[in-house]
């Protein structure tokens, strides 16, 4: 699909805070509020708009580390199930089948290092078939954004 | 800092939809509009609520293929300067300083295996300092939500 | 077995465009087109000559992905039964029994991503004994000849 | 691009034995010569045909055996120069860029042992650039086709 | 919990040599001896001093090999009952669960090489669900020190 | 040196709590003080003991990460040097040569995870020759003593 | 023990070649041929000398590859029936237990790479324990001597 | 090359022990000792006997320490000038160019831990071009043995 630049516009805008309001969206490239509305229609029927999010910051809640988790299977083959039971754990925000070594890689936000002690050692190494896992903790991360279009 | 049972249900709702009217929130937990808005403004003000988001989809301008990079540097003490230049790099959507043994690990969001070829080879490898990359790739992503209070 | 400077410049044509005609090979040389003809023959009962092959050209059918899979068995002696069972699969073009520490390192060739990922999920890792595998995408190839003589 | 049962008939005939006589093709198919030679010429337009080749059978020579190397650069920006001296050796029958840990992947054929240790401690390992090698020796090849249609 | 210089003075000084007496560090500080001692009964209250401990050279008993051990158990699952055994082996006198890809890393002291071997092959590779065992004998040990205050 | 029974007691309890009185030790092995008294400075002249220190719990301090860190150097040969600089941060407790694959296995104590960053990344990695760090993170120690004699 | 200069003229004639004459030694250090057989006993005696042994040459039987082949147990406990059977194997001249990752590290030689195959394959794989082995073929051999004394 | 039942015989006879009377040799297969004499020649005129030498016993010196080290250069180019400085080193007694990760790989004997250190520390790790090694120590070795003809 194609996008102009005025639509760039309208996305960049609204990416960076939903609540801007559509008028001055409209001053700003110089059309009307009707024809940015318009616009902004297509584009939601495009798909390219997923939809609209509040976005919460963790951190309020005390969640200050986050994790990178590489977790081994006894056997490849036991993906499914443990897919299932890892969507049960909140703290658990992505997971990925990847090349490399490992079987599901998973990134997982908890409030402290004990709080991930206990994700590991009691939600995660008790799932039948998880033989170990290897973690990274992000100590400080610089860049976090969706892609810009 | 506390949240109760309906700020809970409040969080969940505009998380999931932010457009979602306050007034159908209000019927759900039986309080009136203004409440919720009170509630809503308080929940602003602790900094929980860290704003409002337009979510785009990337699969639809032909982004596929979601990758993480471990980046080795000749030398640790150039993480400032190589996060730098990272930072110029649309593609780039997340980065970490992680224990383990990169000195830099990132999540990047490219078109194809190609492009992604590009990326590491035109764009991250010239980085000066950067002196080699281990990368993995995303083929399946079961789990991708905000966690859940 | 000795090869002169004739039969090599038999063999190069031929290992480039197996139809190249036998006369303008011999005008290139300047002997006679029964010569070429003869040293042909001996070439081919020598088995240096192991036959002609029509090449396709996978990319025509969708197929883009190159990979190289390591498997880790349960244990090393499952080696020929896993071998029977990865000769099945069409996607796998290559297998090799190595030094370092794969029990069997196989090359594929698929579709993209998703279709390594049904591979990879599907069909190696419900083989019996395969225990996990590690994958390496090949993101361009520079170099894909047979040997010089 | 699509092929009916016909054209996969024609294709592994010749996949097999570029010399299959187009009439026997023709008997098995029951359809004139005169359609396959059609049809072949449609297959060489499309491109899916990419040439007939001589194969030849480098273990006549003395080639022996086969390894994988994994090249590691000083850094991973001198792959370009890297890749042109490394085509000018002719034991280097592919090379890959591949995700995972090394800059450069490359398959070779040599004579036995000790014409690969030469190899690598003399034509490899003194392009500049080059800071290390880690190599896998086949030692047994079960599965080695082109990709079956 | 705060402290001032003149904690800091005392605390060293008895980190130093649990032995000091009081009175000399009343004078080097030029404080009575009456005010170390309340000073001292604040930091024990405080928790911040731990206790005292005479401290044994174990090389005068012959235990001269310090080293760090990777344990790999079968199932993450069995730390709990793998901590239990360990505890039981005296010349463990570390472990810890850490991220990276052990289950369990420990300290331990040997009397030499030997000794160490039987530690590992009779008293730790014995334990059920320990699978495999990865140990790094220390060489020189240049810095062994509490943190400084 | 040879201890016997009553020596292994009086050990047993100064190590545990080097105020223990000395009179409480006589009356649990029937012996007289003077007599305890008498061993006590024969071990002590053997250097079996090697002092008494106060214990200090960091923990009260706030320091609450453990955390192994491996140092890689650009050359083995800074050894010495890479040393004395990592004995002016007090954060670090001990330090070793070890076999395995780091130049120097060191141990220290942080306040949190965000110390840990500054630790690595200001203090650490600025070392001349410091070319990459591996860190493990202890999340949980259950064994933490002296070598039971 | 002590050995003097002239019994390291002793052990160094007889270490290079176990037939040199008594009475050459003799006058190479100036003394009789009786005071060298005397020293040489006292050597004997002190099992400094282990023996006399004729070396034979494997390379003229054929056997040109040397490799050493780290084994993986499904436990480490398997160790000494492990040993047990790999000492039935003659093409395996050491075995070792190694810190590090191998649970035994073994040094074999043989014919040529298909001959390895076939001691990995059908001797070592098969072992009941053995779960996988990770193999390094010596390419070149430039160190191979007794300890200088 | 050939060799018999009784070579076999006159072989393992004398490299279990060269100075095994000939007379006794000749006795156990039933020959005359100038037929043994004359099979020794022709062996020795064969290469396959290599020499015979006396062979030491390092424990009696004190060395009880055998490590192997993987060592690691700045470039692979540096092979022969570092052999060359390794020769000069008595306490390494092999040397190996071999497939896998490390540029060089050698066996090393030396009296203790502390003797290890320094030679790693001061003579392996300041030859020009070794950036870092890797060692295993061996801390039990069960075979030890030529092959067995």
């Amino acid at each position: 699909m194609k996008i102009d630049g005025i639509d760039k516009i309208i996305i960049k805008s609204l990416v960076n805070d939903a609540r801007t309001p559509i008028l001055s969206i409209a001053r700003e490239v110089g059309v009307s509020g009707a024809a940015i509305h318009q616009r902004l229609r297509k584009l939601e029927k495009s798909k390219l708009i997923d939809g609209y999010k509040m976005v919460i910051n963790p951190k309020i809640l005390g969640y200050s580390t986050t994790a990178f988790i590489g977790v081994f299977l006894d056997s490849s083959s036991l993906y499914s199930s443990a897919i299932k039971r890892l969507k049960e754990i909140p703290e658990i925000i992505e997971s990925h089948y990847t090349t490399g070594n490992y079987a599901i890689f998973i990134k997982v936000l908890c409030k402290n290092n004990e709080d991930l002690m206990q994700l590991l050692n009691k939600d995660i190494q008790n799932i039948k078939g998880v033989s170990r896992t290897e973690t990274f903790i992000s100590l400080d991360q610089q860049i976090d954004r969706q892609i810009t279009i």
